[in-house]
């Protein structure tokens, strides 16, 4: 708001940041404020964008975002798939020209408020390598799915297309490990296990890149990593004739062009909430309930690890120390500084 | 027709076997045919099977099979469904009590063909060990979608949420190769390399099983295509209150009740079919075209590879000589034999 975006906008984006601190997901929370922060003051980011739905039916929605923030564009966007939802029993969005929306599961997860199936996906920064290709081409485009429960918590799919994300790398790089060769390739496009060299490559020299869930080969699947990553790709950015791969937040000073797709399914659909609901919370105890392998006493639901955490951190949501010096140092620029914070490990 | 298959049925039986077949997906053509016979002669796939529509509503469907023949069951659906988003721009259907359908891929070429987004997706035998289990628990459970192209080929994504399906065990174990630690487990719920020692665990004590898509670990990704396997039972076995994990095909005696789910979106619903063909051709030519990696000479896009048997194949569909010997054993029970074909590496 210090730097001009109006009150419900930062209200909402807020939410999305401290939702994904709350799910223990803090590479999507606050930390994201400094890039926000940047984008708004080079221009980048429009405070005042002219959102404009340019195609509407009773099931689906296309929007250009007008270089909005994207958690506003995506929220707005989610609510008015709901509603049609609730109206037409079903409503697909593709959105475009927007910008980082935070963690996917956030509008998953406002659907599931409703007691309705929602999917959300989004393009992103190319820094996948398609199989047989060698240099970053596709984002990591992450898939985000989730059906209500009723007992249960909700079962809540929300994945990056690739095997890892960057940030993953850099923690390897600063414990000096190994990592499985999964995960990136050099600017051969040949798989590595130094995470060091394989940063500079991507991040410095913008060759080499992470690769698709399965990794470097077709005999490990990755094609199919690179297929859904694709798929994903298309659905925001084609199906909205906005940007996809390589075109997306590609130069720092201009438009990122990110392009979401937003999915409402109402139950009444197919068989109603109440069917649904006792249904998943069956399919959950099934999985739950599998014997577990050697060494494990635990078999996880997706969405299971963030639900626990939010459970954990309803009422202070841990940040790293790091992070907290960050937002000190945006709010001191404009007069502002944190009020209520605790510190040390029994946080 | 032999054994009592009304011709309709036979002849879109035939037609989704032989278009795998053509396509070059040998595991899911003709060599199905003598499970098929099997299973009419024990009467768990119906011949005159009762599919009814449960629910309706202008974009949905919910299906029960009947424990019908799975092909003419998914067909007849595809095609409501075609019709249903030709008059509402979408429809999703969920189909329970069937079974095995083939190639997911066929139903969504079935909507490529009207110019429409097609999605398929079906559960099957438990095969799969979700992340911390032991023991398969849920199916390779495909997700087939496609896009119409214009000038280029359709991209067409029909893949298993399994690393690898069970045959690939099965032709390393014949050849005594070691197979990549990310497809398998033993009945511990340890990655193995052994594909022989693997299968006699999974097929003959049913312990053990197939890793999803990233393997056996959460570090490679493995509980992303768990997650995604789990989403594919939802869709199509809770979403139908079908059948769902180790429910499927479990008794050879007993119904298989294997569930489906089929989608069609009309690309009216967002800016029209002329837009999305050219978007994707686009979008298939930035793929192709990006940097190979060191000794590769092609970036291949999803499905290119069967489109491209395909055309090879019109004339004539290459099978193995041991499935061609099965289908003459499987005629001559009924007085019946192949009438044309060729032999020889040249076909």
């Amino acid at each position: 708001m210090a730097h001009g975006l109006n009150a419900e906008d930062a209200r909402i984006t807020a939410g999305v940041l401290i939702s994904a601190d709350r799910r223990g997901i803090g590479s999507h929370g606050v930390a994201r404020l400094k890039r926000y922060v940047d984008g708004i003051k080079s221009g980048v980011i429009r405070l005042d964008p002219k959102v404009k739905t340019i195609k509407e039916t009773p099931v689906s929605l296309v929007i250009d975002g007008d270089g909005g923030m994207g958690q506003p564009i995506a929220y707005r966007a989610m609510q008015k798939c709901i509603k049609k939802a609730r109206l037409s029993y079903m409503c697909l969005a593709t959105i475009r020209n927007s910008n980082h929306f935070g963690i996917a599961g956030y509008y998953v997860l406002m659907a599931l408020a409703q007691g309705m199936i929602g999917i959300t996906l989004t393009n992103a920064t190319p820094l996948v390598v398609p199989t047989f290709a060698r240099n970053a081409t596709i984002g990591t485009n992450p898939i985000a799915i989730g059906f209500p429960a009723k007992e249960e918590r909700p079962f809540l799919l929300d994945m990056a297309t690739s095997t890892v994300p960057r940030g993953k790398l850099e923690v390897y790089a600063r414990r000096g490990e190994p990592i499985p060769d999964c995960w990136a390739c050099d600017q051969d496009g040949k798989p590595s296990t130094d995470a060091a060299a394989l940063l500079e490559e991507i991040v410095v020299r913008r060759r080499g890149g992470l690769l698709p869930l399965g990794g470097g080969s077709e005999l490990t699947g990755g094609h199919k990593g690179y297929g859904l990553s694709a798929v994903v790709d298309i659905l925001c950015g084609v199906l909205s004739a906005g940007m996809v791969g390589t075109e997306v937040a590609r130069q720092p000073d201009a438009p990122a062009g990110v392009s979401h797709f937003l999915g409402v399914i109402n139950p009444a659909a197919f068989l109603g909430e109440e069917s649904l609901s006792n249904e998943i919370d069956d399919y959950i105890r099934m999985l739950r309930n599998a014997e577990k392998a050697q060494g494990q006493e635990r078999i996880y639901i997706a969405g299971e690890k963030e639900f626990i955490a939010e459970e954990k951190n309803r009422k202070f949501v841990p940040i790293e120390n790091n992070v907290f010096q960050t937002l000190n140092l945006i709010g001191s620029e404009k007069g502002l500084s944190i009020t209520e914070y605790k510190t040390g490990k029994d946080v």
